[in-house]
């Protein structure tokens, strides 16, 4: 049987987002962002088409590199206003029995065992079907609104780490399996020899309690982590379960696949215990034409202002400073390097100038940019999977619900047809749906060694 | 017409709360607290029933002053484990219209700007149902699994005072009612022009960002607080749009609620801009046999090891160490003083042993404890309102469903029939039901000083 290949629409609790403007376009309902019924109809959607998860993306403020303020992502709806992606889970999950639910949430800022008792209480209201995006990310602008010091890079990954020790001893090392007995003949709903006390005191965080919640079906959620940095990919192949990538480039994903892969290798796991999504934009019609004109519709919505201060964020220079006709071989900055040369291998050779940053389809080498008919655009993705060794792809968010519903009455089912799409949803939990394995964390997992009666021979990172 | 009398459904997110051990009674769901539908179809009965809310209490750990340990609310499954209630909110309101929904949070652990958030997120899901209990309560037990050291009560609402000046800038300051225009013509979301970033540096708090939500219909949640000591009686008559107390007394009753009417005055308030509820175990069925019927079976599931640690919580004394025959004159504390008060007042002069603060109905003086047939309760429930002052009742979680049921389908009928409770919901937000008035916060609130383009001139607090 070919691979199965694995979806996630990739949304944010914000009007648009990897686009900027488009939630302007006639058939686009990203100005619903604030209904429950925008997630109960985007879930219920994505559970006809099989597809395998939402993923919440998130950002704690407005991007204000471009210009030194907010206003070109205000103006077209970007990423900002943006709800907190956590509280739309329940709502889509009361109305799914399969579709599973990513979120984004940050290690600096959101206080452990707090975070520890929102994903348990999630991971139970949807019998298993959570996951948490481990972020340690800083905008100076987040830490002034959180009136906090920005924390640097290399030490947020160290607190991360330690966060994640104390995160695992509460989810997996307070309450033995049989703990909870919810016994009405003898009256005993939890029996409490059998949950311990969790004492942490580390270096940055310190905990002494059990853990609130009783065990869920995951326990700790399934992971993801997407790091790109030395640090970054380490994190990842420690504890992610899924990684993520936005390339255009197939050799730089099956690069940067590969170097998560062997960085779970590195850390006693198996390399497929890291599943890769890249992101793609897709855009799908029965005929060519028709997506071409869909394509060019998107283009005539898309918000260039909005666009460069998303690139001017993502690589810390404000391009508002630069010629838009400027090539950006002139932009400087610490980050632009390998983001220029990726740019420019995707424009094959020809100059990038500053605006094509700004121009939808045209943010060179972002993600994997998809237009045409249902052949053609299953040809090249089936093509990704094989040459790169992705797992599947996060589904960048156009013109909403309209994209997505695309993608699931003419993508979905000719890739069932040529064997690379699941007919049905697997059973069980998130972890068990994408991994294959089981409900808890494999053997093999950093996490694993916090499982209470686990063996202290628990394998080690 | 008659004073209309409003009632929260009071809940936890853990098997049984107020009447350790219930949830084994065969006819109790509570085992059932981690599914949605537990949620779903309480808040369907809830509003079926013309309910005004459903209340969620929290608490962030176990009690355990009672033998020094959790194990007595463990075995009975009381207040322990919990889940965190914010997250039962958006699946209850995706099934409702009018219903509302409180909450309970921590100005202690939550931060402000991700508090500010979640609340904003929430109020634009339900349309406006939303409110925050006000809590600054700091259990040792929580204090540990935060790594944070204790503070001191009174520091405590200082902090809090803070706390409230900041999130209030965030929801009332940052965005004018006309920011956002979701013009698709002229492709403009928001107008830059009128978002305003805030600046808060206090003694506890620090803040410069823009508050990352558009306004929602309250901006500012419906605010629930209830403190009991002094400096908790001013800040809810600074902030508190609803208070409540647990008393079986009607003269204390009557007390405490002209208590929080006077400081809301104090505070430069109408005195019926804080409306008060009193907590009501109600056991309610067509006969007054049947109803004592059903006592007798609460009564004879109810747990009585579980009870007493949850008074030990409550005052903060261990009942272990005394003898259960031995009077409660000589518990001794600080606490206890009132409350032994009270609870004597309640026995009619009897000698309160120990173990009576572990009965059921027999937690002398805690709340309101209604026990009869249909007129009976409602009878009484009248008195209480005519004679207190009070608005409403929080109504005790026993057996459920069959308690709210019975509630719903038995004592609000009859009270419509009287003219004591409303025929339908208000339209509205929150606020709008609760208050009469508008959904922002009134003119002669605090926090109304903090709203954008309010006049410099806001009435002083």
């Amino acid at each position: 049987m070919a691979k199965q290949i694995m979806t996630n629409a990739f949304y944010m609790a914000t009007p648009a987002q990897s686009w900027a403007g488009l939630w302007a376009h006639p058939n686009a309902n990203g100005q619903h962002y604030n209904d429950l019924e925008f997630w109960t109809d985007l879930a219920k959607t994505a559970e006809r088409g099989l597809i395998d998860g939402i993923f919440l993306a998130d950002g704690l403020g407005a991007n204000d590199v471009y210009e030194g303020r907010p206003d070109a992502v205000m103006r077209s709806g970007t990423m900002f206003p943006i709800n907190d992606p956590m509280l739309l889970i329940p709502a889509m999950a009361a109305v799914t029995r399969h579709l599973c639910f990513g979120v984004t949430a940050n290690t600096i800022y959101e206080p452990p065992y707090l975070l520890a008792r929102r994903f348990s209480t999630l991971d139970h209201l949807t019998k298993g079907r959570v996951s948490w995006n481990i972020v340690t990310g800083i905008l100076e602008s987040v830490a002034a609104a959180m009136g906090r010091e920005p924390v640097p890079h290399d030490r947020r990954y160290d607190m991360a780490d330690e966060y994640m020790d104390l995160v695992y001893k509460l989810w997996e090392g307070s309450w033995e399996d049989d703990a909870v007995l919810r016994d009405k003949q003898a009256r005993i709903f939890t029996d409490p020899a059998k949950v311990h006390r969790i004492h942490h005191a580390g270096e940055t965080y310190a905990c002494d309690a059990i853990h609130p919640c009783e065990p869920s079906l995951q326990r700790t959620p399934f992971l993801y982590s997407a790091g790109a940095s030395g640090k970054g990919i380490a994190f990842a192949g420690k504890h992610a379960e899924a990684a993520f990538l936005s390339s255009s480039d197939m050799a730089f994903a099956r690069h940067v696949t590969d170097g998560y892969r062997k960085a779970a290798v590195a850390a006693g796991r198996a390399p497929d215990s890291v599943k890769v999504f890249n992101a793609a934009t897709v855009i799908v019609a029965p005929t060519e034409a028709e997506a071409r004109d869909l394509e060019r519709q998107y283009e005539e919505y898309s918000d260039t202002p909005g666009n460069l201060a998303m690139v001017s964020s993502w690589i810390g220079i404000d391009l508002s400073k630069y010629d838009p006709d400027e090539s950006i071989e002139h932009v400087e900055g610490n980050a632009i390097q390998s983001i220029l040369d990726a740019m420019t291998k995707f424009n094959k050779g020809e100059k990038v100038r500053v605006r094509d940053l700004g121009r939808f389809a045209g943010i060179p080498g972002r993600e994997a940019f998809i237009v045409g008919s249902t052949a053609s655009v299953c040809d090249t993705i089936v093509k990704w999977v094989d040459e790169t060794g992705i797992d599947g792809f996060n589904l960048v968010r156009t013109v909403d619900p309209q994209n997505l519903t695309a993608f699931v009455d003419l993508v979905v089912p000719e890739l069932q047809d040529r064997g690379y799409y699941k007919t049905e949803y697997a059973p069980g939990t998130m972890r068990e749906k994408f991994s294959g394995a089981g409900a808890r964390l494999a053997p093999d997992h950093y996490g694993a060694r916090f499982k209470v009666n686990a063996s202290t021979a628990a394998p080690a990172a």
